[in-house]
Formats: C-alpha cells, structure tokens, sequence
C-alpha cells in the first residue's frame, strides 16, 4: 500500500459523506474502504453470514433504471449488516404519472431511509438528491457518468488477487470495448490512476472518446495489441448489442476479430495478466467463452466481491469515522 | 382536544379491530390514535428509528390496484416495529387466472399474516375479506369509497400544524377539485366532521355529487371563491388527466383557471391557512407550482407523517388496548 | 407409521443434500420430515408464529418461472424461522440479455445464500444448479418433471387428515385430470407409492401417458368411476383451459361431463375419503364448487401446510442432522 500512504504524520482525512463518484476520495480513503472490505470478506466465508453492524439503520434503493443482481447485491449488503431495506423501483409508481423527481424523493424519504443507493439514467441525478435529503447517497450507475462501486470492486479484486502489486505501483490497467457508454469504465479510470496504476483505454474510433486521453496516466490506442502488451489486468467491456442496430458500433464480426479479448492476445500482457470483466459476458463477443473460464479470469471474484465491497461503503458511509 | 373528549365518567369504547373507513370510530378513538402517532413521529427523528412493538408479527399487504409509496409506507411503518412483511401484489399472480377473491385470499391467509393491508379497486372488498380471515384488515383505498389512512395523515398533520386548533371545534376545511372519483374526498368528509371540523367541496358540477352534501357539516359549491373564504386548510384533489379523454372532465385550461388552488385565491382563506394535497401532485394543474413550496403548504409534512400515523394504525390494531 | 419403519436396529441413514425430487429420499426420512412438520404447524398456531432456528441463514428464491404464492410460501417458511430472504425473478434481469444459466447462478450466488429456491421451466434446471454452487437446492417445480415439496405438503395433509392411515399402508389414491402435464401428479405417484400407497391416475387418453402406468403401484384408467372407488383421496388436477385452443385438451363440457370430480361421484369412493386439489382451482371445471367447499373437501388444508412443510423442508436441509 506503499504509493496510497499519505506522508508520515498527516492526520487522516474524513471519507465524503456520499459515494457520488472517486473524485472526492482520497487514496488512503480507499485503501481504508478496501481494508473494511476484508474484514467483510471474512464475514461472508462464516457459517453465519451475518453481523449486527448495521442494525436499526434502513437502506432505500432507488432504481430509476432496471438492475436487479446490482440492486440485490446491494440489498444482501445491507441484510448482512442486520439493516432494513427499503426497495423502490420507478416502473410502477408515480413517476411514470410525470411526478418531479424532487416530489418522488421527498414521497420516498418521508420513510426515512439512513442511505440511499440510486440509479438513474440521468448523470448527475444522485448529485441532485443530496440537496434534497439528509440521507447519504451511493451512486449505483448514472447515465454513462459514473459506478463508483463497480470500479471499487474490480481495483479491490486485483488488490487481493495479484501478490506484490497491492499499492498499484506500476501497474498497467488496459480497458478493452465500448469505452464511449461506459460508466464503467469512466469510474475505473478514475479510481485507478488515483490509486497510482496507469490505464490504457482501447477500441474502435467511434466508442473511444478523445477527451478520456487527457488525463494524467492515461493513453488510448485503437490497436488492442498495443494496450495488452505488458499490462498487469486486462479489462474485457459489455457490448451492447442491441446499439448496433443503430450504426453506432462496428459489426459483430469485427468486434470480435479486432476486440475480442482472447488467449492469443493475453500472450502479450504480463505473464500473471488478470482478466476482468464486468459483467453480463457475452460469451465469445467482447470476451472468448474459454478465456473467462480460465485461472487467469477473475470475474468470478468480480462478482464474489460485490457483496463484501458494498458491504464496506455502507458501513463507511452510515457508521464509519470521519 | 376538547371537543372529541367523552362525558366525563363514560369509559372509553373499544376501537374496532379493523380500519375498513372511519365510521365506527369515535373523535376520541381517532384522537387516542393521534396520541400514538405523536409517539411514533418521535421514533422517526431518532438516529435508530426502530422498536421492537411488533416483533414475531407479520403484515401482509394485498394490493390488487398499484400503488408503490402507499404499500412502501406501510411496509416501512410495520418493520420500524420490527414485524415482518408479506407483499402480495395481484399483478403476475394466480389472481389473472380467473381465482376467485376467497379462494385468493385463502390461499395467502395460510402464510399467516396477523394484519392485511388491503388495497382493491372494488368499494367494499376489504369488508368481504373480514369474513373470511381472523387477522385485521386495514383498508389502503377501495375503489371510489374510502381511503382512511390517508384522511388520518391528513388531519392528524392539521391537528400538529395548526395552534389553538387540536380539537378541531370551529374548523372550515375546502376541499377543491375532482370530488366525483375521490376516496380521499370522501374519507376526509367522514373523518373531520366526525371530529367537529366543517367541510366545503368543491369542483366542477360534473365531478361534485349532490349526495355528499346531505350530510351534516358539509356544503357543496361551485365557485371556489365561496370554498376557500375563511378555510382553515385548502385541500388540493389531483386531477387525473387520464380520465379527460373521456370528456368526463373539464379542459385543462378551465380546471386551471377556475380551480387551481394559488396563492391569489388563498388570500381569501384565513391569514394562517395550510395548503395540503394528497399527492402525486400535478404543479401548476391542480395546485399553483410556487404554492406548493410556500411556507403555508404542509404537503411534504403530509408525507411525512405516513409512515407514523401506519405505524399508530399497525400497533392499535394488532397490540392495542380495546 | 408401521410401514415407514426401517427394520429394527438399522442405523437412519442420512437425507439427500438437495430436494429435486423423492426418488433419493427413504419412507423413513420423509415421515421425520412431516414429524418436523408437526413442531412447525403448531408453531403456526401461536400468537407469535416465528421460531430463531434459521436466523443469519439466507434463503435465495429463484424463480425462472412466475408463481408469487409458491414464492411467498418459501418466504414466509423463512421468515419464520427468522431466516434472510434473496428473491430474485427472472424477468427484467440480465437473463432476458442471453446470459447463460450458469453465469446467472454465479452472479445470484456471489450474494451468498445458503439455500436456493429454484423454479424452472425446464426439467432437470435445478440438478444442473448442484454442479455450480455449494449451497442446498430445492426444487420448487421444473418444467412437468417433478414439484416435490406440493407433493410432501399433500401427502402430509392425508396422514394428519384420515386417522388410522398415518403409515398409508392399503392407502388408494386417485388422481383425476391432465395427468401428462401435470408436474405435482408425477411427484405424488413417487411419493405415495414409496410410502406404501397405491396410485391410480385417470383423464383423457391423450393426457396419460403410457408410461405412468410401469411403475409399480401404478394404475390407469380412462374411466373416473373405476378410479375413484373405495378410494382414500381424490386428487382432481387444475385444467390449463389455455392448453384448450391448440387441441391438445378434450372440450371443456367433455372435461366436465366425464372427468368432473363431483359429489355424485364421490359416492363410489371410501365414505370417509378426503377431496384434494393443489389449486388454483377452476371451479365448477375439474372439481365441482360446492364439493371444494364440503367438509370432506381438504383443499384449504393443503394450503395451509404449505407453510409448515416447507418450514420444515428449510430446516431439515440447512440444520437437520444427515
């Protein structure tokens, strides 16, 4: 964790109170989060799955765009803790009668969560809520803005998954796809080069926005070669299929021939290389079926970790010390 | 409370065991309730908004007409007495598959519930359910007929938002809008005259049945003007604009120019008047945009006071006293 | 309990791990199974109907197939043994974008439950599960093969229901309808028959299949008055009238006039014999309203152990000695 240190003898600085985005996260705010994470971690291997930290507090979801494993994942992270949960889903209700959405939340937070986890197809949206409420907010996905627990799962599963590079010294993040929708990918971005890695954004001209560039410690390339070589984890992103109709992505052929992630490619990064996905995989598009089944693919500890991670934003945000 | 208190000496009656609408209760039951909100409203400014009344309990909501923030109010008002949920929606159930209502209900009352909370488009269904299962049944709206949590929340936010005026004696409540289609209407009708509160509808010719206005205490009236001279509250309807297609309602424009409730009009009520309105609201219709936020709108303390007058609702019903 | 016995000083052999079916369950371990039964259905009973026996254990309900009463019902049997509940349904999650199966269970099962729930349209769905998670799985009905807990919850009705058949040695069951597409017929005809009873199943020569009829202790007939007497219990099947258009069903008036299972009818059987059905019923279609109605009729029963078989079911497989 040498490189997220702060210098010896500054106090530690207090966590935000919401989880917009990394912006306001410091690197030892996040090492502190994924510290927490392993302590959860723990909890999750017991026979009882299930500690009384949170007991009392109540979480609200607030899915204003469908996602069921994300909301759940979310959902188990409060349970686990012995919260109450509180499940809101837009479809359904008032909002669909064109209530604002300041009515919506002030309608939902007459029931007093402790936290909210939004999602909205807005950027933005759960900045906007923290006006409008005392409750702390998680992001859990806005437009293509941000996912901010998304990247810190991914960062915290190759902090646990590849030895001696647990501080990101040198490591080599490429992110391979669709960057253009991505919010995925924005939040890795954002969070790995905080913590100190370099991030090599990669594909086709028209899903790989020039202004990503500009950022310290980032590079882009449309040649997928160029961003596997060398580096240490090697994130495969979803294609959406169903924006190809549109004209906006190359066809499926091409994706597959010139951005697949794939065994033949993963020769060129380091000889330890994670493969990372976010999931759902579409299996041999964006990601070669056998490669995401192979020791090198950690998307299934992607995954295991959701639970864990949001375990510790949770208990950060509600009980932890600022 | 002077007013809704007995004859000094004459024991207290028995409240009934379920909430079906607001006849067969008295001032002073429906006032002992309020005493018990008060109590709840405390639980929900504390950091731990939880008790234990109603541990090893478990609600059933039945809700065979949508309504998200109704069913999610109660659900929050149960578990903050830590009673678990039940929630039944009819939607994707054996219910489209031609069931009859008994053997519905028959099949979901072998779960167990000690209280359902009952929403039906059909007036008078919740009544039929009494017969057919020994737990509580609390009416969430059933068809045009009543709705009387909403008229408790209501007049209970009146009782904690307006000095001098707890008793209710001397009381001038409008209410201005679509009256025709209006549980709300009707229950609040039921329930402020009960309490010695006069009531004033108003609305389109169309949408303000004759017979409401034969009841003691309540006066009909076209001319919002006449409605809200001297009102202590001004009670807003939604107008639901669906049902305009139909030409069963006004245009928008006449429902704005004769029958929104602005500031211009409540300058006629009296100088401390509260503006409420059940919601969803439709700004700028029904109810002026700028009003709504205006100091004298209590419609987000409405809102807010859901949850502990269901919680007073759950906890007479199940554990109170009768 | 005679028959169900094991011979003297054999040592109980272990319950299978998983519930998909019967066929790996003893007569023995079943009857421990409905005597766990008992201890649940009298917990039922009391003021307070919930016991700590699960507590901090997760139950997960997957549900590729809607059914909100089954669901509920595995819920509850939660729920009252203080158990965590997971649901997740397969509409409008990623299953819908062409995940596969067994990256979908990854992702339900990175969330750490201890016990999934699983109804699936297609047969063999749950055993398939077994090979990708270390949690129990129990089969809440895949595609027409088998739904072992209606089956349990059935035949735990006959023995607490018809005194002196308890063990259901000489014990005749008849099972009357669409036989060939009936998931809860094939898993009776394994249950009944491993506790000794005999089965006779009876409908439509294009809704019996041939096959049914090799197993021993198995007998068709296309005549329900040679099924039904001195029968112990009548089982009439719900008639999917939607299966009607294709032509695959006889007319509803053929379907009323010779398979009906009516009072007239129940006459031929045992004078003390019990009328079953595992609902939703068709009134007045495969069982006549009034019989379902009769003192002889057991269907509110069975709906009524729902709950405590599956409580039981929960248990014996999270914490019950093997």
């Amino acid at each position: 964790m040498g490189a997220a240190t702060p210098a010896a003898g500054s106090p530690p600085t207090k966590h935000p109170r919401h989880l917009l985005d990394l912006a306001g996260w410091t690197a030892e705010q996040v090492h502190a989060l994924f510290d927490t994470s392993d302590v959860m971690a723990q909890v999750m291997t017991r026979t009882i799955k299930k500690v009384p930290a949170l007991q009392g507090f109540t979480v609200g979801t607030l899915f204003f765009e469908d996602s069921t494993r994300t909301r759940l994942s979310f959902e188990r992270a409060a349970r686990a803790q012995s919260a109450d949960v509180i499940s809101f889903a837009a479809g359904g209700s008032s909002v669909s009668k064109g209530e604002s959405l300041k009515d919506t939340l002030k309608t939902i937070d007459a029931m007093k969560s402790d936290l909210y986890v939004v999602r909205h197809p807005a950027a933005g949206a759960p900045l906007q809520l923290t006006r409008w409420t005392d409750a702390a907010i998680v992001n859990a996905g806005d437009g293509r803005r941000a996912h901010p627990t998304q990247a810190l799962l991914d960062a915290y599963t190759f902090r646990t998954s590849f030895p001696g590079y647990a501080g990101f010294e040198g490591v080599e993040l490429a992110i391979v796809g669709d960057v253009a929708h991505s919010r995925v990918a924005r939040s890795n971005v954002e969070l790995w080069t905080k913590l100190g890695a370099r991030v090599r954004l990669c594909g086709p001209r028209t899903l790989l926005p020039d202004e990503l560039g500009e950022r310290p410690g980032v590079t882009l390339t449309h040649r997928v070669e160029e961003a596997v070589e060398g580096a240490h984890a090697v994130m495969a992103l979803r294609l959406q299929t169903e924006r190809m109709a549109g004209g906006l992505l190359p066809s499926l052929a091409e994706v597959r021939e010139r951005y697949q992630v794939n065994r033949a490619r993963m020769r060129l990064a380091h000889p330890d290389a994670l493969v990372m996905h976010p999931g759902p995989m579409n299996r041999d598009v964006e990601i070669e079926g056998v490669l995401a089944d192979d020791p090198r693919s950690v998307v299934e500890r992607q995954v295991a970790n959701g639970v864990p991670v949001r375990m510790a934003v949770l208990y950060t945000l509600l009980v932890g010390s600022r």
